[in-house]
């Protein structure tokens, strides 16, 4: 049985609630699997939660995942298909078939729907939006004209709205009586007859009110709407902010099209922290799951602004050769400076990133924080001066040697630390994402400054 | 007009609805509160939620935030304490005083409240637990008694548990009677005489169905919940996994005591992956705002082991001081070696550390990652080994260093991606938290091998 749940044998026992999938529960799954036991198959997997049955397929061999199919038929919850990696998603969509799925697309919310078509290649996507009702085929079409990464994208269309002019009453027969209502929601919005949100009622203070009470006297006025094109990272900041669970989404006129749920934004809200961290260490967006050229690829871009880097810092330090060949140990000394002024660089930078990340200077002034960095550049940077100083002397007894480092060292942990407020100020004012690229940046400045300032120095004084 | 909202002036104008809080209104506000015309002062602060109250009074000198609390008095939300940072709440508590807090104190969820209380210097929690209720004080000091960071301190007590042999419309006119409910909820737990959960509705579907139905019949049997120990961590991670918006908390007997919200968890997901951030690029748990002293004695703490590294590396280098005094042009090749080893290892323990918090390795196996990324490396390395055999041939015109470079810069980058799983699971698997000290762990490695692989190799061929 290759490569099959290798994770449950290595994997330590947890005590956690997540542990459904046991390894009995697999061993029990796999030998009804190999038996084509169909009803022993439906039955161990109509308990489980998708996240949970999607982790027990994601495990599977490509032909037990098509024999899982082939005897399972459709009999499974088709939120599974969300939860998949890309690429088994592919897989189940082909062992699945374009008939099957659009017949039961309808059973999703309209954002899981979209989300799935959007995953599909052009010549699925044209195959299923011919299968499905001409409403489904206009609504995925209006959200796909919304940018990526767009509100839009976020929200699904299924919401609760109310005339302004109905009672506590009206809006719970209302409820009761109606079939297109969303399976699950939180909120009722109350809105007027061009569809603009004038108030929200969440439905446990509904609950709270007598048949008669009008919904304009109890709604919450102040509605935080979010507008259609608004980026998915200032969706999850509005959501963090305001503490929010669902917020209505607005379009261009005013009309409320829409409501984003805050499971949908914690998803953003990982991805983006995700994407500060793998940007920070120069990775694409790569995981252990991608195939093996793609990763590869992606990696090379970075290392290639690496190399330059270093390329630079060699011929930096080869203009020197004439120094460095009659003290060898300034060959050793220099890579100290270089390191230290990488490490204090790294540090502000990811903390400089961070605070972009979560509008810190919306508060503050980024010049009060890079007053800040630098003077604590310097302290720091005194500090192990001082240490490198009695070092050297110990070591090498060289007293003009214990004074060019610390200088060296000074000047570029002070550099590391302004340029690490600094470059990711200037880029995020350019308009690009401070993330991307400030810190192979400021490392390239670090280096190069490193040797040269400590060479050169002791090029004019030894 | 001291340290006031430099940010307005340099922020360019964004169109989002966060902007609640405008330069006109800024000056409304100080306008307002100059003249100490307190009337002015609360219609402005009215209609403000907390989270943009807090903003405003952040952004006040010391003296100005003491006029405001002697103004306002206790005429605004209290809510807004909970959005301060830290040492601005400090702050606040002092001007209102305990007196005014604890009276007030229950206006708050009772998470909010713990979280306020446990804030508060222990001076301050004495004062404040003796002139709380009793209820109220041994709420707190239960939830008190489980671990930081676990999920009873995350959890709201207030919530609705029903019998399980009532209808419908019983838990309408109860919700209509109560006076103990929780403001806001989503869901009804239906529980038995133990208060044990044995199942959930969520209120959006109790209103689809008739009076007369009964609770049992309708409501979701397998219900996760949260036991009140778990790590806030694998909370964040339990509500990613299954998409929920709350979960019921138990006790170690399995009573439920309470509910966790989403809005929540979106905290901890986005204060998890911070640290995991800050942890990778060696800086504590520090930000901008945080004291001089603080900040700057937490860096060092990263530095002493990037100063030891090298120290270490320098020592090395030294050990060949007569291979470098031949031929300098190896102290600035060397750098590359070690440079390129430290960039594809930083991107290496990024992808394991991330693979860590969102529990990859639950569905796979930390040997395969291990295996992918040594020959991603192998083959990237073998990519950058032939540019640099060319560089050096054009450069150098030295045949045997076209030849050494290469082979270190093979090895190095080999060791980096399989140093880059491997430390970060042997650290896990010691029981550590990986993304501490893989990074700095690794970087270590990567210069001291990078340096000495090749002057080893330098000083054996030439």
């Amino acid at each position: 049985m290759e490569d099959f749940y290798e994770k449950t044998q290595n994997q330590p026992a947890s005590d956690t609630a997540l542990d459904v999938i046991s390894p009995h529960f697999l061993e029990e799954f796999l030998h009804a699997l190999t038996r084509k036991d169909k009803k022993k198959l439906a039955d161990l997997v109509r308990p489980l939660e998708p996240a949970d049955l999607a982790v027990v397929l994601e495990g599977l061999s490509k032909a037990n995942l098509a024999l899982f199919f082939s005897l399972i038929n459709s009999h499974f919850n088709f939120d599974v298909l969300l939860e998949f990696s890309d690429h088994v998603r592919q897989q189940a969509v082909q062992l699945i078939g374009i008939k099957d799925l659009s017949k039961r697309l309808a059973e999703l919310d309209s954002d899981d729907a979209f989300f799935l078509i959007d995953e599909l290649t052009p010549e699925q996507q044209t195959e299923i939006l011919a299968a499905i009702p001409a409403a489904a085929r206009a609504s995925f079409e209006k959200i796909q004209s919304y940018p990526e990464d767009s509100a839009a994208r976020l929200m699904q269309q299924e919401l609760v709205a109310i005339p302004s002019f109905w009672k506590v009453g009206d809006v719970l027969s209302y409820i009761q009586k109606s079939t297109v209502l969303p399976d699950v929601f939180y909120e009722v919005y109350v809105v007027n007859p061009k569809y603009k949100v004038l108030g929200a009622v969440t439905i446990s203070k509904l609950l709270k009110y007598g048949h008669n009470v009008a919904l304009k006297t109890i709604m919450k006025k102040e509605v935080k709407t979010i507008p259609a094109t608004m980026d998915q990272e200032e969706v999850a900041y509005f959501f963090r902010h305001y503490h929010l669970v669902s917020a209505p989404v607005e379009d261009e006129s005013g009309r409320i099209i829409g409501v984003i749920m805050s499971d949908d934004v914690v998803d953003v809200i990982e991805e983006e922290a995700e994407r500060d961290i793998f940007q920070l260490a120069g990775v694409g967006e790569t995981d252990f799951t991608a195939p093996f050229l793609v990763t590869s690829t992606k990696r090379i871009g970075w290392l290639i602004v690496s190399l330059v880097n270093a390329l630079l810092a060699a011929f930096v330090i080869e203009s020197y050769h004439a120094t460095i060949e009659n003290r060898a140990a300034l060959a050793a000394l220099m890579t100290i400076v270089a390191a230290m002024g990488s490490a204090s660089g790294t540090q502000v930078v990811a903390i400089t990133v961070r605070a972009f990340a979560t509008r810190v200077f919306r508060n503050m002034s980024p010049w009060k924080a890079l007053w800040k960095e630098t003077l604590i550049g310097l302290a720091n940077s005194i500090f192990f001066s001082v240490i490198l100083a009695l070092i050297v002397l110990v070591w090498l007894g060289d007293v003009k040697i214990a004074l060019i480092l610390p200088a060296a060292l000074i000047f570029n942990m002070c550099w590391a630390s302004a340029g690490g407020v600094l470059l990711p100020v200037l880029i995020s004012r350019l308009g690009l994402d401070p993330a991307v690229s400030a810190g192979p940046l400021l490392g390239a400045t670090t280096d190069v400054f490193g040797f040269a300032a400590f060479l050169a120095l002791a090029s004019l004084v030894l």
